[in-house]
């Protein structure tokens, strides 16, 4: 699909729900927001979905935002690679031809939607949709341009990562001359922590493992660690990060407990290592240095497939 | 002074020492190698010179640098607000009338050379230096831009403080297009810590304290404590954005220790509180949401003395 038959789309239909994937995060929900404020703007209907709903960290995402009620006319899904990523609680979404168009940034697309704009060198959901509202010229709100904002910083770790395009630089300088206090949402974003979540990042850096000569560190965050921390799940998120920010890391690696036998791999790696190839053993994806996967087993079943995996790795 | 002036002043000198800033950052640092470099391409004669030497986490800066040996005909400052901040290794160029021209982003700048261009706007020193070598239109070597990257990199804090404006993002933009390997950059200067680092930050926040109902938060690097995590003084840089990290606190500051009797504040706020007035206060200066000062005492002094400023910052 090319990028503007996404705007012959929305002139075609009416009432829309969006979907965003399960574990949301600022790409996903910028997305979603983003895109539907838009459409709200255009006069049509629309709501936005999550799986687990919307945590309150991005509650300026959806500030003003109120469900619609309509009949369903076509189904959108942003930033959701594959089908599995919609997640339990909208599993009705996860039949065949239930998904109308996909816009989406991971190279890994399962291509599962009737349509799909896929482009695996944008740096986020976010930036595509920004390229797509210039390319339609319609003016679109500063609660949109946040949004869209927020997705382009967060998925690029706010401008730091290699998936940074000179494209996202040059969305943010347009972006960031709307009133969108930027500045404020990269503080909560990147910088603010609650300090459960401090307490959390000590525990972790204090029990962090090494494997092979040290070029692998792992943190382990099972969930009654996580509940005697006494925050949300999403406030978790990020810490993926911490592992690979020991000098000499190559690959860092987040298991996360999900269930009682269902672990949670983010995997963040260097130019050296191939993240997305590493999680693909495991039936996992993502991009080249950042990945994720599941693995089912007890904590120390995963760790020994994990340790496995990672002295199998060619450097 | 008008920007141009300054290509003018280039054609009219041939041999240049660069001066940069004591406890040197990537800003200072940058713009001094990436002048450096710019003005050796001319032909011209140019040395970096720094109070304290160049810090081995910036080595990507001064790579393939070398001394020359030139009589001097005049000095620049770069990124150096005060004469005070040449350090006392360089206090030759201290006296009066030494400096021929600054070039700075502090709004706080004192002035002190005969010429000097001063934009308290511009994100960095390094965009000050981006701007003018666009306006020459000169062409300049990849390893310029990587110094340019750089500074406007570290001194927006990735990008991410209120001091990033459209034109960081733009020249950002362009900057990354050269060979510059701008996410292994950041990556070393923002996300990469030893594990002395890492050992110091576990000690910082567990021992941080509060006042002023948990709106203030204040962490204490002494000597022996720096000492004893057996790393080099440029490894703390960055710490001072520890204790504003903490959800809820306005103002965050880091108290380090230099001389027996003598801290080094550096204050870091929200929107709600100028760091820049904080400071005054001590002799200090600097930026809205970043600045610092010098206060003399035991650290007990020290400490009442800033717990009394706290108390009557104004909200």
């Amino acid at each position: 699909m090319e990028l503007l038959e996404i705007g012959k789309f929305f002139e075609e239909h009416d009432c829309y729900t969006i979907l965003t994937h399960k574990s949301p995060d600022g790409d996903t929900l910028g997305a979603g927001f983003g895109l539907c404020g838009y459409l709200r703007d255009m006069g049509k209907k629309a709501n936005v979905l999550n799986s687990e709903g919307f945590p309150d960290r991005y509650d300026f995402l959806y500030e003003g935002y109120e469900p619609m009620d309509f009949e369903e006319q076509c189904v959108i899904a942003v930033d959701i690679a594959d089908i599995t990523l919609i997640g339990s609680a909208l599993s009705q979404y996860t039949e065949e031809g239930k998904i109308d168009l996909c816009i989406d940034h991971h190279i890994s697309n399962k291509y599962y939607a009737k349509d799909s704009y896929v482009d695996g060198k944008a740096s986020a959901a976010c930036l595509i949709l920004y390229r797509l509202f210039e390319a339609l010229g319609r003016p679109y709100s500063d609660q949109v341009a946040k949004c869209l904002y927020t997705g382009i910083s967060t998925d690029t770790g706010c401008f730091k990562y290699e998936n940074t395009t000179p494209e996202a630089h040059l969305a943010a300088a347009e972006l960031m001359q709307r009133d969108i206090k930027y500045a404020i949402i990269n503080r909560k974003m990147f910088d603010v922590k609650s300090r459960g979540r401090i307490a959390a990042e000590l525990f972790a850096i204090e029990n962090m493992e090494f494997c092979r000569d040290d070029i692998c560190a792992m943190i382990v965050l099972t969930t009654a660690m996580m509940e005697s921390c006494g925050i949300e799940p999403a406030e978790f998120e990020g810490m993926a990060s911490i592992p690979l920010s020991v000098e000499g890391v190559e690959i860092g690696i987040t298991i996360k407990q999900r269930h009682e036998k269902v672990y949670k791999l983010s995997v963040r790696t260097t130019e050296k290592i191939d993240a997305s190839a590493f999680c693909k053993q495991f039936g996992g994806g993502g991009h080249i240095r950042a990945a994720g996967c599941e693995i089912q087993g007890t904590l120390e079943e995963v760790k020994e497939k994990v340790l496995a995996a990672v002295m199998a790795i060619k450097l």
